[in-house]
Formats: structure tokens, sequence, C-alpha cells
């Protein structure tokens, strides 16, 4: 029919146009990476939130957009907060 | 018109695939969750973009996806920073 | 023919309400703003995902929703996580 003709023509452009459900419905997810010393690093894909540093150090700055870098003398332990649309 | 029977095809396909305006012009939105002592928590369906600790702490960790926790020894309240798409 | 019709008329459709692919593949992008003093603020349209302070200070809060806020007693400098849709 007509009807069944254009449903299939709509979807087949749809697709082609790359709309599809799964992009829509996307959610935002996150991750934490923990690493000894001062620098830790989001999986590639993914933008660093916030850090967390060892012996209560709150002095953080992003190198390169995806690490963490904390600043106090002394560190131990570094956590990236790492997010994506997924 | 062939027209407005196509327009409609449309909008119904489209409607029932779930493609609509709203689900597209999604925004980044957070709030802050402040709570007496070393944990606190984002509502569901939001997750854990950064943490504040009192007394200065930076040293953070988050569990269960939603919750900061504040490691440091002496701690008076939690901070989570809790996002979402909306 | 009818399905060069149909096509176009489905781009048409689309294109009024606002669906183009560009609007479907966003990603998370964030940037820091780092400001002398205890406060820092994203620009326009980004939201706060978390703040660094100088000094150690790991105790932050969040004003007007784009405002990072250190709170310890000494701070030489700010800095905001600032994240949108791109």
């Amino acid at each position: 029919s007509l009807d069944s003709i254009m449903e299939k023509k709509i979807k087949d452009v749809l697709n082609s146009l790359e709309y599809s459900p799964s992009t829509i419905t996307k959610k935002l997810s996150c991750i934490s990476v923990n690493s000894r010393g001062r620098l830790s690093s989001c999986p590639a894909g993914m933008t660093v939130t916030g850090c967390a540093c060892g012996y209560g150090c709150g002095s953080w700055d992003i190198q390169l957009e995806t690490t963490c870098h904390c600043q106090c003398s002394v560190i131990d332990w570094t956590t990236a907060r790492c997010c994506h649309l997924a």
C-alpha cells in the first residue's frame, strides 16, 4: 500500500541521516580513574569533570583535557572523574 | 492532498520512533547536594561529576556511582555535584 | 519520481521540526576557567561540574549555578570546571 511504501521510505531516509533512537536517548555516564602519584587520565572519548587528590589536597588542574594533575607538594594518589554521553 | 497525507505519515512515523524535538534539545543540567558528615548522594538518574568536603579536604572517592565520600579524618559536611541531561 | 518527492518531503518535515544530524551527535565538552581570588565563573550556557582551589583547599560551593566559590580562609586562585553539550 502507499502507506507501507511511505513508512519504509521514511525509515530509510532517517537511517541514511543517522537518526536512530539509540543516538537520541543518550545519558551522562561517568567513571572514576584512580592512579598512584599526581597524574590520572581519562580514557579516550571521555572528558574530566573533576579531580580528587591524596593528602586532603584540593588544588588541581587539568592537562591536555584528559589528565588530572594534583599540585600539592606531597601527593600519593590522584583520581580523575571522567564523563561522556553513552 | 498527497502533501498533507505524507506530512501526517512522516510525523506518525517519527512519533512512533520516539523522535520528538524535546528529546533532541537536551542540555547538561547539574545541582549540588549538601549533607552533614562524610557522605552525600545524588538523586536517582543523576551522576556525580565532583565532590567538595569540609575542613578544606580535597580527598574524596565515589561510592556506588552516586555517593561522594570525603576521606579526611575530620569532616563536617560533604557536597556532591550531580549532573544529568534534561 | 514518487521516491524523490517523498525524500524531499521527509527532509522538509525533519528540518521544520529541527531534526538535524548536528543536534543528534552532541558530545560532552568541558573547559577550565581559572581566576585570581576565591571566585571563578563559567561562561553562559555552561554549567559547573567541579571546582579546584589554591592552597590545597577542597572546600567549595557553587553560587548561581555558574560560579565556584572556594571557602578556605586563604585562597589565591579558583578554577571552575565548566561543561556543556556541543
